[in-house]
């Protein structure tokens, strides 16, 4: 791969090498075990029935006929969950989305379900279980759920919502809003102020492997579910409440993964197996069909986001104002949160005000996906800047780094930023040969920045050592991005080892310590700094082991980077290897621990410079050229690193160019498959140039920011703007699909307006 | 279950109290997982070639017809171990017991194996392959195998031994002597001198679930293996040198175990499902028939014992000489050590000299079977004590308690004793209600004494905390006996909190830190005393995490059995669940480590009161009573170690009364089912009173001693001693068969002396 990674500082041992991930040739050998690969003694499998309408009452359920097929085992439907109430929403939610209760929300709102000896069986049974449903009107646009007379899908918000703000609709669950400094004043201050509007369409996060699980339910009592999933952990939790039972009862095994980006956070079948397990005895294994994922799990929220943005001749922002309206889909949770803290946050703006909403409509509920809700609004910011940067007749690298964030500056909701890469990233961009290179006819460039916070969390680490000087690393971190082998490098880094001698292993729910999720760019830095705790205890170990057989006090043992060395005798060394090997008669074996919840989280600047090339007959674009930029923090492994950003750079370009959910009117999903549902290969792209800019962030031991999700925000405005270089088309829609770019070159179109 | 478990003190909230064990649910309803249960993808079935004879030599092996048989995918033999020598004949004996090299040296040895997509397709390419032997002369009984003439089975040996000891013949592995005093002496002060010749059979453990294992070797040189095992690590270390790789490239996962008694702590199948999964690419699951297990696993060494004991008429003993001869079977490992340490063991005698041997033959090599070495010289000593008694005519435990092993006492091998229960044991004996009860005709009560050390090691342990305040509890130790639950016994009476709430796992070798073998009743001793380290060490950050929402410092902060008091403010309380509740937001998780090699090992008591009733027409021996004492340092869990004492009594009268391996003349075992190779169930045996005494083991922190093998002990001789009362023949050869009783009824028998 293309890298032009800075060489990883010479204090580094471990971190900043490329060894093979440890689970490397057990994936590409088939080896490596997913949910779809379990088999267990007795195992049956089920099946789930999915609402035919986007949104109907559901009068009566009939599954005696389903129950009395030959091989039909159990049937399972809301009734069989935990009773809810409307005085606990969320659990409420929580439960209907995994089987509906009174109401069915999107098409393929799961109503019941199956559990025979066979798939067959099961799929055969689901036609016999007879549904009687009273079909209400639908919505499935975001704007048009905000209407008043939109059909509404929660009886309870009109209650919660109309009495705040009659404007709001009856499918508004929640608006937040930050302000900072006085905008009304900042746009008066401005000499230019360009606000435009911006339609964003609900994709998926198009993992590979379908939604899985497998649950046990045993007689005592105690349920397993094993499942891919990016938060056994908060599975564990969610399958507890909605199912009535103590969270302890439940172990969660996570499998390994075939991909997230956050969509596999969320519940869906194992509570469901859950239930069919304990009707049955049995253990009963769930997988979904690429149609099911794409219609009842967790997208994207499609949104509709309004920049406005004010500057001084002289290029200086004064002023910025957003409005942010994002699906929620059938329940509350469109990531609002994600959006207000990532609207303009690259630059520094004295006047900043965010509404954004989190809006219901009759479609699969949201899951995050990949620094949630940044796309969306950077796609209109970087949209705007590039906009202005046109008018303001100035480069648009330099007009970004003349308003760029840094430490100390003030973001939107009044906090101040940490160190934080913004400035050096656009360095790398203006200073990369690509900015430069000249392009030819029908071809564009564009350029855009992201930020995105990171997260953080719980995070439990223990490391035993084994007598022949291996370490086991036990983690309760699901590896979905090779976070194995870049943990093994912290461990490697913290005991001053090879990182082959580490066995990274990801634990069940009660193996290991409470663990957040995998998810916010959070693991390589919670866990990291989890490894490197644990990492110390084993050193303190170490050296009152080397102080038994020396006769002397740890204090006097120096531990150098794997080398025990007795300050009393000088040359007096302990290998880590030969201490190991001596650990059962100095006392037993040697274990670390390390538990924290760590602060000091740094975010990641991202960019990307994408060439375009537009075929004027048939308005295809094919991306000829991309180099994608990203602050690492420290990158510990670079080449996955590099695999985030370009990964990340992927599915910018693909949500910018080709992927939509397509509804019809009756909200049915008109695109489930990979063949309608149109994602980019590697066919489809250049080979992506991941730069890695490495700002330390001086939160964590080793300067670790995450580096998972920025990278798919800036492709999204990079792509129109680089559209509109090539063809005078500025889209305020996506996808910039062949079909609208003709539509666009043949005619006005909605969306995209000609430069004038 | 009756019992006469004294009540615990009132100190313990947990232990000695009898919870349901938390994987009891699980293996009642066939949820728990053994090996037999695994199923990986792509997973083929290895079977083994096994030796027709019982000793040869290899001259050829010819697979090819086999690999060209459709199924088929790799064949193994000891070409694809790694190469060893005579330099290291620890490692050749172990690897040629896995798959024989130049010579196979008894019936049943390992010679080939093949793996194929079903069992029998394996089954018929085994027919295929041509294996051109040498038969060579054969010895299956031990003292025939110690003459000079005998067949020598390794050619290493003469060279090893007859320069040392021209007498003892070319099949001696090792012969161990400990002596205390001056025996000649001892005798001399004697006015009685007793000295009988014993033969032990060849007995099998007998385990339900027979050996098996899976093992997938990953193309990265990553190899898992899932087996039953008492020894994860052990297996770990034996697997890596019998394959020539690094031990921490191979991962043990133990699955549940349906049974051990020492015979699941050797690796059989592993080593060559590794080899056919490397040579295939595939999964490859290899198990046992019974007939494997009984013809190839390591059975209980059979043995020659000699017991010379001298008292005075006052019934104090003098002196005491031992000769035990052990078979090791194919290659060295009887255990002499165990016969050494257990030998008179239970008695304060000033001179004592023992020499035993261990002896190679050809049958499977030995494995340790409950307390492995002591039932049989205690049934030697125990006959010859019970026939002084009677010579003295003194009451059988008041001769016994008269010369009783107390702290302090010096053993055979010029150690100490620390506090021991034996004097308590036979008190208990004395005053037991059984000892007085009448007998009828043909009845006869016997009584015998056992005792054994105990073992310790290696052990780690991991405790995390859940945010409802349930506890994860993590050991290498598989659960055997019940070790789950009374480990949790241990974290909650160290937490002071319900036993419900932990969550015992048993983890696989990467996960867990190095924990030395589940055998010598040592898992509650050393990894309960681990468990009681990681309380600790969850109690000092559940303190410093109080300390941190109440502002103060950790010392004043005191833990309170599940309750944590602000020192600082009387009254202010929170309990664990409440802490376990906040730990994300004060810190992160808490998990707790332990990791140690204790000493302190407190050895176990152990006696047995049985009553037999001849049936002198069949010669059938029927134990009609049955009352077994033991000492357990603490009950934990007083129903398992009520189980265990059953267990171990049961085992001992099969010994006694039926089990041996009856063997041809060629070297072929003749009874390798479960109908010939009789064994007691609960139909043949009255309901065993467990009798527990305790007497703490100061040497661990809840006075745990270990229970899982003194009760197989007494017995033998308890046995033998009450068929003597009820017909007078003392019998010195087991079993005490009907056909054998019978004809000793009926004239003469070797074996079985009448007494005069």
């Amino acid at each position: 791969m293309a890298s032009s990674t800075a060489a990883a500082p010479p204090q580094f041992r471990a971190i900043g090498t490329r060894p093979i991930r440890h689970d490397g040739v057990d994936k590409v050998t088939g080896r490596a075990q997913y949910g779809a690969d379990l088999r267990l003694p007795g195992m049956i499998f089920g099946k789930v029935l999915r609402s035919p309408h986007a949104h109907a009452r559901i009068k009566s359920i009939d599954a005696s006929r389903a129950l009395a097929c030959p091989g039909v085992l159990a049937v399972a439907t809301a009734r069989d969950l935990a009773p809810v109430s409307d005085a606990d929403l969320t659990l409420k939610f929580l439960s209907n989305n995994i089987l509906a209760g009174d109401k069915v929300l999107y098409k393929g709102h799961p109503v019941a379900a199956v559990a025979a000896e066979n798939v067959h069986a099961a799929e055969a049974a689901l036609k016999l279980i007879q549904v009687r449903y009273e079909p209400l009107p639908s919505v499935t646009d975001v704007r048009s759920a905000m209407a008043d007379d939109a059909p509404a899908l929660h009886p309870q918000f009109p209650n919660r919502r109309r009495g705040e703000n009659g404007t709001l609709g009856p499918n508004v669950a929640e608006h937040q809003r930050v302000a900072l400094g006085d905008t009304a004043k900042g746009f008066r201050k401005a000499d230019l102020v360009v606000e435009q509007e911006f339609h964003i369409p609900t994709v998926h996060q198009g993992y590979i492997e379908p939604q899985n699980a497998t649950a046990w339910w045993a007689a005592g009592g105690q349920l397993s579910v094993w499942c891919s999933s990016q938060a056994p952990f908060g599975i564990r939790t969610d399958t507890a409440l909605v199912l009535g039972i103590p969270e302890s009862s439940v172990r969660v095994v996570p499998m390994e993964i075939g991909g997230g980006f956050g969509g596999k956070l969320a519940a869906y079948l194992g509570p469901i197996a859950a239930v069919l397990s304990r009707k049955s005895g049995r253990p009963v294994k769930m997988t979904m069909t690429r149609a099911e994922v794409l219609e009842a799990t967790g997208p994207n929220p499609g949104a509709f986001v309004r920049a406005k943005i004010g500057v001084t001749k002289k290029g200086r922002i004064t002023a910025a104002e957003g409005y942010v309206a994002m699906e929620g889909g059938a329940y509350p949770g469109a990531f609002v949160a994600g959006a207000l803290v990532s609207m303009f946050i690259p630059y520094d703006i004295p006047n900043v005000a965010i509404d954004a909403y989190d809006v219901v409509n009759n479609k699969p509920k949201s899951a995050p996906y990949r620094a949630p809700g940044a796309p969306l609004v950077s796609f209109a910011v970087e949209s705007v800047l590039d906009q202005i940067a046109e008018s303001l007749g100035v480069d648009p690298v330099e007009f970004r780094l003349a308003n760029t964030a840094q430490e100390g500056t003030r973001r939107a909701d009044g906090t101040r930023n940490p160190p934080i890469g913004c400035r050096e990233v656009l360095e790398a961009v203006k200073s990369h040969p690509h900015y430069a290179a000249p392009l030819a006819s029908n071809q564009g460039r564009g350029v855009a920045v992201g930020f995105w916070r990171n997260n953080t969390g719980a995070s439990s680490v223990v490391v035993n050592v084994a007598p022949d000087g291996a370490v086991g690393l036990v983690t309760g971190s699901v590896d979905i991005g090779g976070s194995r082998v870049a943990l093994a490098l912290q461990l490697a880094e913290s005991l001053g080892i090879p990182v082959e001698d580490v066995n990274p292993r990801v634990a069940d729910t009660d193996t290991i310590g409470y663990t957040s999720n995998t998810s916010g760019s959070g693991v390589e830095f919670k866990t990291g700094w989890a490894v490197y705790e644990a990492a110390q205890d084993v050193k303190a170990q170490l050296r009152q082991r080397a102080a038994l057989i020396w006769d002397t006090e740890a204090e006097r043992v120096q531990y150098d980077n794997g080398f025990l060395l007795n300050l009393n005798s000088p040359g007096e060394v302990l290998t880590f290897k030969e201490l190991a090997a001596q650990m059962n008669n100095t006392g037993g074996p040697i274990t670390g621990r390390g538990n924290l919840s760590p602060m000091g989280v740094g975010g990641s600047a991202a960019a990307a410079i994408l060439d375009v090339e537009v075929d004027p007959d048939t308005g295809k674009v094919a991306i000829i050229r991309a180099t994608a930029f990203q602050d690492a923090g420290r990158a510990v492994h670079p080449s996955y690193v590099e695999g985030q950003i370009q990964g990340g750079t992927a599915q910018g370009i693909g949500w910018a160019l080709n992927e939509e959910y397509i509804m019809s009117e009756d909200g049915t999903l008109l695109n489930t498959s990979f063949l309608d549902y149109r994602m980019p290969t590697s066919l489809d792209l250049p080979l992506i140039e991941a730069v890695i800019i490495e700002v330390p962030n001086p939160g964590h031991p080793y300067g670790v920011r995450g580096v998972g999700e920025a990278s798919i925000i800036p492709p999204l405005a990079a792509v129109a703007n680089a559209v509109y270089q090539a063809t005078g088309y500025r889209f305020q829609s996506l996808p910039i699909s062949p079909d609208r770019l003709l539509a666009a070159l043949q005619g006005p179109e909605p969306g995209a307006e000609k430069s004038t």
